[in-house]
């Protein structure tokens, strides 16, 4: 089941946001709640062999996008999910040659908000962060604010 | 001289930030304070035939960094150009076949304390507003902050 869901949205990437190919993003866990993709370094690095902010950007906007893709689809529901806004801080280099995106845990009472409007306004909004960290804390920090409309 | 400048910036983003190559950007014009760049939609598209938020902000993105770059250039300086944080607002959907972004003005006291900073601590930095807009109005519109170091 959610490996069908997260396959279903690895298909969506493909075919509908083709620069994710040669960025080499791929979704790989989806818990329900927090979905973790990842590109490699070589394609997306940048003039000092870390990575390349606009890609780190595209990932981490892709991550916020593809969590309100699941959990539409986790409560068979569709819609046309759109960015409004994005904040991101580039607090260190990235280096790693797997580097990987995290959703963070979205507040019970917003999700809940986030769907009581979908059902009975047939749009909502929800503000998400997700992030790129590694042992010694966060590297790159993103809030994205995300609408879906029929 | 200013051709040969923008030529160098194109040569660097290829051969230094990779992806701007399928992403297909492309700098076209700098008249010694604003930068245009532009990218085509087709590889850049999203789900509905706009353009993707990702690429959208690289290109934004880039923009800055390379006003910054071009900056450094016409006064023979050199330095190492990183983003440390980056807002957008994706205000309208893009569906140019050509999207262009252009470098907002920068303020001359602005400019003036940057290149300051520069030469007395070897480091400095500098915000700058980017965005693409069509004859009705503004699009998408971005700002960075940006660091030079030695």
């Amino acid at each position: 089941m959610l490996d069908a869901a997260l396959q279903k949205l690895q298909q969506t990437l493909a075919a509908e946001m083709p620069i994710c190919t040669p960025m080499g993003i791929r979704a790989t866990a989806w818990d329900g709640r927090i979905l973790q993709m990842e590109m490699p370094l070589a394609p997306n690095r940048n003039h000092q062999y870390s990575a390349f902010a606009g890609s780190l950007n595209a990932l981490c906007t892709v991550v916020g996008w593809g969590t309100v893709f699941l959990m539409l689809e986790g409560r068979g529901l569709s819609g046309n999910v759109v960015i409004r806004r994005g904040s991101i801080r580039y607090l260190r280099p990235v280096h790693d040659e797997r580097i990987i995106c995290r959703g963070r845990p979205v507040d019970a009472e917003a999700e809940q908000f986030f769907f009581e409007l979908l059902t009975s306004k047939g749009q909502s909004k929800i503000d998400l962060e997700t992030e790129i960290a590694d042992a010694a804390g966060v590297l790159v920090s993103f809030h994205g604010s995300y609408v879906v409309q029929d």
